[in-house]
């Protein structure tokens, strides 16, 4: 084990023995939490990831998975910054664990009318919602692609199939994901990275959601939302599968879910 | 536990003590064993239906899954036969245990040019893929409806998603059984039972992929070819989801496939 | 020009110099009869076809299109009988004139909980949409290949896309339909026969609608409901394609439609 | 007739007479030319537009639609630039006639492994086949939706369906370009203005096609590459459709194409 200041300046761990790193770009909110916790729980090193200013809530992240007696790296960076990006990659890589899982979980999700989309929106949402994604995946795979193997999973969202009203910039982004999911799995499939897209349909059970929906806890009660840690569950899954079988895309919903 | 002479003569099993029944339609070839073979290590009682002729096939399938100490039942049935699954179901219900899981598993794949797909083609490709399918998600829906509990499986192909060439009367049946399974996931879903459409798209270790295609052992050897126990995992999988988080439809297919 | 007692006892005549015959099957409602008027203005020998418990009102549409100086022969036949099938067709192409266009155009729109659909239901509704479907398709190729031109066009719905609650039945044709066209468009546009999807997502104008929604002559007045007229152009329209640029599949909706 | 100095310094004739103006960006290639001139011949009066440093090949397009009779406005301007686009449709607003017709027909098709592809690549891509369309598609609405009509078309390509290997960039701009297409047509059809998305899939009949296709006079011969005239006649077909049957989705290909 090697000591490592992190960028925001506690000491990070480095195992010899885990299982390797498991990157998670938008570990801020429930679902990015539960999914770097989950890869933990299964031995890999979480290096958690949300943009600077929220810092300080990725900290509590990688204490609530230390606490648990599993290994967490905070590691705020803003995924949109190309350079950042291959700087977060190599830093892993080097002084942490090889990637074996790389986890893009930024949503983005906004809503206007097409006349009221502003181009500084318009290309945020993209930036945020398919650039950085995009930066991940060709950053994970040139690490994968001479190891010959690793997992790269995109969450997707309902305007990733449909593009409804309002959602010029949202489905764009997301529309922007899953070419790229596709693409990627299709090239790198046959050099043994398992590339996947997740397209989560229905309300998650986040803080937005608990602000926002009135009757959450009742629809909680009823699993009528979903649940960070159930989603958490299908990205391991996803990474475990025999590579005789691998599934590119899968939809998550809950199943009171009117779709 | 109490006998019951089933319709090839053995006496079955029933036991108060199992999880309940995982019917499995099309549980002849390679696949819908190895799914069967699954749920019963899981500890349902597999109720294992290939049409008659091949009786004999599902008393062997039968044996290797007693061999593991688990529990199974040969029901021999013609699915396309409505009368027949009525009572297949109902056999199950009041004899074996309740159907916790169905499993929708013929394949019928045919390739004929336009011109010289028969009539009779047609109809019984139809038949197979998509008529014994509606009868069997509708008998399972009946039993399992009032129980408010149930998981429903069907299985898909790569005719599923896309009409090629020559296959007017396949396709057409693997489409019309999406249509279903997408059907009956948005009715049943709000009565708890998990209805989900499997996508195999590729060659599976079966049978006459052994027998036709030359190079099997080496794709197998590479993985490059899917495993009918990996794709049987999945099923699995598919029945324990939490249900604030189901899958509707997943995609199998190996590493190395292009696609 | 020569006499030819058609199947309902009229006097049909054949013209040499027509473009052809159009074959419209399911020329009983209005989108039907639209489409083939519109054909028989462009020049065409519209061929109506509907079962022959309707054959007045196909009578009925026979005048109508004669009424305007053009060309139609009413030719009831059940579209789910394969011998009757392959006759209508021997007695177009040898009595009347050339296929030239075929068009399928029955739609057998029901929707049932799938605990209520009989298997009575599920296969008639398959039948009338899909088998028929696959008869015309079938049989028009076979005439048109050797000749190395037509145009193939099947009429689609909301549920040739999607499976929605009730639909398991029709949405099982519609699916089916639409395979049938993939298909057959993979394996006959090489062959110069141009096969395309219609998909018609929304309330038609028709007869049905008329007797059953009650704000109808608003949405008429709103163009709010589509009307057959504007559909029968986009056949004609597809018909006409260059063949440097054919379309397989458009949508067509009222302008007003939320979907 | 008032006279207006273009951007490139050309007088340009505003006539009170004509249909309105038809804006097409990417009027540079053989495609974006075609639709250009079909609408003029249809009565628009067409602006062209493409990057400044195009700007000679624009006036030569210009000068040969006004050959024929029809009116033309060499446009040149930067599709990405928020601010020059926001000007260049004020322009024709106040200058030249009310845009009736706005087609956005850039390409920007590149082919990279995900490796190899630099973020500039990739934001590039999105900048001319995404951003540029979403400010088309804004700019617009926001003049069509005060006087509640118009059509707005998208030209996509087979990447518009599907990321194939290599992919990553072009794909996802032309993923993200139907999603945006898709969700302007759910919000602007209930104010009449037509938006429509036509995937053309194949080779075009276009100066890059003719240069690096060995066997393109033989294809041309056949009609088995798309001819730019024949993809503008749809263009001009969707703007006429009566709005009680709208397309949203159409796709275009030459009849030999395998697909």
């Amino acid at each position: 084990m090697i000591a490592f200041g992190g960028p925001t300046g506690q000491t990070l761990a480095m195992t010899e023995s885990s299982k390797g790193a498991c990157l998670v770009i938008g570990a801020g909110d429930d679902t990015g939490g539960a999914i770097a916790n989950a890869f933990a729980r299964e031995g890999y090193e979480a290096c958690l990831v949300r943009r600077p200013r929220n810092g300080s809530d990725l900290d509590d992240l990688a204490e609530a998975i230390r606490a648990e007696g599993n290994i967490a790296h905070a590691l705020p960076t803003d995924a949109r910054d190309e350079d950042a990006m291959i700087a977060l990659v190599e830093k892993i890589e080097s002084e942490i664990a090889p990637i074996e899982v790389a986890v893009f979980n930024i949503g983005a999700n906004v809503n206007f009318p097409i006349e009221d989309t502003t181009g500084r929106v318009y290309r945020k949402v993209w930036e945020m919602g398919s650039f950085a994604g995009f930066l991940l995946g060709r950053e994970a795979a040139k690490r994968m692609a001479p190891r010959g193997r690793g997992t790269i999973l995109f969450t997707g969202a309902t305007a990733s199939m449909r593009g409804g009203k309002g959602y010029s910039a949202f489905a764009g982004a997301k529309f922007a994901l899953r070419a790229l999911a596709q693409s990627m799995a299709r090239e790198l499939g046959p050099k043994n990275i398992h590339v996947a897209h997740i397209v989560v349909d229905g309300a998650i059970d986040s803080r937005f959601i608990r602000e926002n929906v009135p009757n959450v806890d009742e629809l909680r009660a009823a699993d009528g939302i979903l649940s960070p840690d159930a989603i958490a569950q299908n990205y391991v899954m996803l990474h475990n599968q025999s590579r005789t079988a691998w599934t590119h895309e899968l939809d998550l919903r809950p199943w009171q879910e009117n779709w």
